[in-house]
């Protein structure tokens, strides 16, 4: 069996996110998952680095599956990009070691998170970026994201109904930068538990807007209770940005 | 009365166009009078710069109303972005001389286009930009775009079904840009003919794919026969940058 690897871009405001879900069409690795079975004339079942949630998109992506099909990558590539609809796009398709995992294989992980500051939506971006009005204290969210950086347990941080048992990850990096109208938040790490980006950034905005103090975010950490962190970031503004093995 | 000057961005995806189209409600134009007569109780009908054809977008769009209402500029600003839908963002309202008029007193435009020249189109910018696929040589569109510049009878480079009876118009500047995978065409004049941008850039991306030379554009022009020059770009890859006045 071959074993091959794919890089994929999507805009996730149509579906449910990536995971197959019961008999929906619409996650993205259906659709791709469909593409791939008709291309091969096998039923293929596809690999994802890992589950991005309902609206949230992907610049890179990264899935792998194992085929007896003989097409060359660049073949594939063709098929597979003029058969998926017009917002999955497959960057690259490569043919990777039989024990090449796309999830086992991760060693970190980096989402972006983008934030529209201006007075009023942009309309180019409404999609692709979660509008915040009002004055956003940079430094201050910065401040507050050096509380987060290395291992945790991440409990306040993550979805309630979070079912793993540990929540204990690490965190690399936390990078803020602003540009005219945009804000845009970089987050490196081992692993994320479910909604843990958007529960950072929702709260390093609550910082940012005045209503938490920077040290609250160290507090609410050390506390392990999901409901004293800010609200969860929509996931509209959550782009899971590159995968690293 | 009052006249008060809007500088309007949109989306124009869902749109046919910036005119006022007989009953339909799918125009930019309708959807700003709609909240207008809403807002002021009276009947408010809005002068635009110009029109644009449907799915064309606007960064910039310049248009103007005359109205009794009192309410301040800021105000208004809040009601129409409240109201309108969010595709259309209202980026400021000013009140001005009451001579002031947005079609008369144009100097001169500002149009973009954007081109996707990646093998693979971006899901992100999809609606955005025109995807042309093959090596593009730029420096061929630049020297084809040189021809244009100046005062020319553009009758090559405008729609067959066009009306105006001139079709002498100035063009000041060209400009064209490549980053990475994109392409971006800014053209200055002080006027354009139907479609006239579109057509203009359908013939530089033949030249650039290497199906037309250079110098052709400049025969086209002097030809003054629009089935020479080359295809119409989509409008999905065209903006209306700025109005200059």
């Amino acid at each position: 069996m071959r074993n091959i690897k794919l890089v994929i871009q999507y805009d996730g405001s149509r579906y449910k996110g990536w995971q197959r879900l019961g008999k929906s069409e619409m996650t993205i690795q259906t659709k791709i998952e469909n593409v791939l079975s008709k291309m091969t004339d096998e039923k293929v079942e596809i690999i994802g680095s890992g589950r991005t949630d309902s609206g949230v998109h992907a610049l890179a992506q990264v899935a792998n599956f194992k085929t007896k099909d003989e097409k060359s990558v660049d073949e594939m590539m063709e098929y597979l990009n003029k058969y998926l609809p017009d917002d999955i796009a497959i960057k690259q398709v490569v043919e990777v070691h039989e024990r090449f995992h796309a999830r086992y294989n991760v060693v970190s992980k980096t989402y972006m998170y983008r934030i529209w500051n201006g007075r009023v939506q942009n309309p180019f971006l409404r999609k692709h970026v979660s509008h915040v009005i009002g004055k956003i204290d940079i430094n201050a969210m910065k401040h507050a994201a050096t509380y987060l950086i290395g291992e945790h347990d991440y409990a306040s941080y993550r979805d309630v109904k979070a079912k793993k048992k540990s929540s204990i990850r690490t965190i690399y990096e936390i990078e803020i930068a602003q540009e005219e109208e945009g804000i845009t938040i970089m987050i490196r790490g081992n692993g994320f538990l479910h909604k843990m980006v958007r529960i950072i950034v929702g709260t390093l905005l609550e910082v940012g807007l005045g209503r938490m103090k920077s040290e609250e975010v160290e507090h609410i950490l050390q506390q392990k209770d999901r409901a004293l962190a800010g609200p969860t970031a929509q996931a509209k503004g959550l782009f899971l940005y590159s995968v690293e093995y």
